[in-house]
């Protein structure tokens, strides 16, 4: 098994890259014009069931109710369903509907057509890479991010390219060394916003930035929306796919956390394709792709209307005043230990604190730092080696106010019981 | 994208291999020895949270209540859970226990660590054939059989080589065509048993000699026994695993057949390997596969033990004796129906119907037919050539019984229109 000695692999990536491009103080140029195509996997998938059926050009005969015995589901009791079974696949058609009107909005339309439901989030995000990238071609992954894009990209043997966040600016791009990493095998632009695990929001000027590196580098965006709309009132979430009808987005989305039900694993593409660059093809290898198993739990789709439809804005609202409040309490505390360095988040539910590890030469690392917090505090945070940035680790800000305050609190009492004053600062030490 | 034309190249492989070896009269030879390694993709499946976190040997303080701050979920109360999460990711340790528990046995012992909970039995065929083989090598499907298994292989590059079930021998398997198709990249031999599409049930005899084959040929075994249980009182299931310690077998089932309710998406795979041929190395590449995509629905986990404990018996006696009731019918009414030749099925919910295509001359192919009789009967069949077997179609015998013989009857009408007596045998024609 690989062990997570293998990391400093991709950092050096990183760093020679960001280097390289800031000596020579240019980003390197490319034949820009758009040209996305399905991936060979999407064109290798193939549902002969699928292709037959969805062949067939003849109409039931209207004078003799319908009778499927084409797929074999006991509690199929709804004839005209399993006659169309083969689109239930991505997702039953009213449940796609709900979707579609839930998000739709005039500068970004969706219908039914544009929308396919997944096996959660995750499942969206397999399958946005799944097919607009080939074994040997990149994306570009935030640094620090979520590590599933890195484990489904090299899965597939795509290959990742890291672009920085950057902490005092909020955990925005650095457009700069984003735009110095695309060359010609660049298919996919991740773009994390509220990002886990910093829990920042990107303004829109900030988007619309973005958006241009796309667009002039013809670059299609994978939007990982997951924690949309879970801003503090402070910050605005807007979706990218509102401020470009140039760049092709695909959007990805769920109920796990605005909703609350991660385990219940539905998740969403939103296609956003205005100018038709993503064309059908990548439409059809989406759909084909989401056939491979089978679609997501109907279960959760029969509760997809109530779930988007019913909730009572005060539930959204006191999930946020919660996640908020706790936000403040968690920086404020933190921000007051000697030898951490909290980054205050506008959304999400995460927090990621800086470690000055010269404070501590008792550890070799955020792993072993979060290692002994465990031992020590019985207090358990993921080192953000985990999201490829050394040295920080992420609170989850989602446990009850008196456990997060007890959490700070142990964490204080470690942090005093290890801080040493680094070499020549001892003025820094006497506070 | 790919249409059904290209169905022709591999029925090709098919019958050349198969004529090949008839020719010759032996079988191929290969040096014989067990070694299973896990697939690249596997090996390239890196998830750093967990390789952080499961590496983390510390324990937490005991005087101190356990507080986790690292995974997002707001509904997270179980702080135990939260702390253990990544082993969550393969399915929660007592659903896993309870679907161990339900398939132990003396001769085919389980443990919840023998158990990897996944998205359907979709998911669970995808995870067994991504961990088993490599683009370019090979696996043994059956033919007629479920198109799934060679969408997928395709997919991920995989050949796929088609052994034949024989008809006239209740689909057993052709075992020396089978034999005669492993070669050395040759990677997994899949049993489909209850059978989708014919509905066959394959006797303890016929088994023995199909692990006979696996076990001389050193091919590991995909059971795909998502049907099993599902067989009528005249014969009887017998789980592969049970028939042999050597030969080492993953099993693919999961709630969607036998507890009806196939949109759940809840699936296992049951992991036999008592000669530790697979070994960690393979258990380890499927956990690892697993948690690409976060595992399944816990709705449905936390119901399973419900699920597998506490249906009542005459729930499954109720639903065989309306399958084995309808299959009775639907056979007796196809067998009087001159130009058709069902094959009785024992088990599952299907059944296959040989078309005398010379009978139809209308009609090129199972394809035509099945349209045609959609058009004129509103009745929806699948074209064997779905299961790469032309000529046939398959018939789901999962309607009320009202509705089962209603299609029969227009199944009678519509033959009866199109029937036309072969050149040549008039006599046939005048009965």
């Amino acid at each position: 098994m690989q062990d997570h000695g293998s990391l400093p692999s991709v950092l050096d990536v990183h760093v020679n890259v960001a280097g390289r491009s800031s000596v020579l103080g240019k980003v390197k140029s490319r034949k820009a014009r758009w040209s996305v195509r399905p991936s060979d996997m999407s064109n290798k998938t193939f549902n002969p069931i699928r292709a037959i059926v969805d062949n067939m050009k003849v109409k039931p005969n209207p004078n003799k109710t319908m009778i499927a015995l084409s797929i074999g589901e006991l509690s199929t009791l709804n004839q005209e369903a399993a006659f169309s079974f083969c689109s239930f696949l991505s997702g039953y058609l009213s449940s796609r509907e709900e979707v579609a009107s839930y998000y739709h909005c005039p500068e970004a339309p969706l219908e039914a057509k544009d929308v396919i439901l997944t096996s959660g989030c995750s499942q969206a995000i397999e399958l946005c890479l799944a097919v607009l990238a080939n074994p040997g071609q990149n994306i570009l992954v935030p640094r620090p991010g979520f590590s599933l894009y890195r484990t489904l990209a090299e899965s597939m043997g795509i290959e990742v390219k890291l672009y920085n966040l950057l902490p005092e600016k909020n955990w925005e791009i650095d457009l700069k060394q984003l735009e110095s990493l695309i060359d010609e095998k660049t298919v996919c632009l991740i773009v994390n916003n509220p990002s886990n695990p910093c829990g920042s929001v990107f303004s829109r000027r900030h988007l619309q930035k973005i958006l241009a590196v796309a667009a002039r580098q013809c670059v299609p965006i994978l939007a990982d929306e997951i924690y949309g709309d879970m801003v503090f009132s402070d910050s605005k979430f807007e979706p990218l796919a509102t401020l470009s009808s140039k760049v092709p987005i695909l959007s990805c989305g769920g109920l796990a956390k605005r909703w609350l039900v991660p385990g219940w694993r539905m998740g969403w593409i939103l296609i956003h394709d205005r100018r038709d660059i993503f064309g059908n093809e990548i439409r059809d290898g989406l759909t084909k792709l989401s056939q491979r198993i089978l679609g997501p739990c109907t279960l959760v789709q029969g509760a997809l209307k109530s779930i988007l439809c019913r909730t009572p804005r005060v539930f959204y609202h006191n999930t946020l005043s919660f996640l908020k409040s706790n936000a403040d309490l968690c920086y404020g505390a933190l921000a007051a230990i000697p030898g951490l360095r909290p980054i205050h988040p506008s959304g999400a539910m995460y927090l990621m604190v800086g470690i000055e590890m010269e404070h501590f030469p008792e550890f070799e690392n955020d792993v072993e730092f979060t290692e002994q917090l465990v031992a020590e505090q019985s207090v358990h945070c993921l080192p953000a080696t985990c999201f490829e940035y050394p040295n920080f680790f992420r609170v989850v800000i989602t446990v009850p106010e008196v456990m997060m305050l007890e959490a700070c609190s142990r964490i204080q009492e470690f942090c005093e019981q290890h801080y040493h004053c680094a070499e020549g600062s001892q003025e820094e030490c006497d506070k």
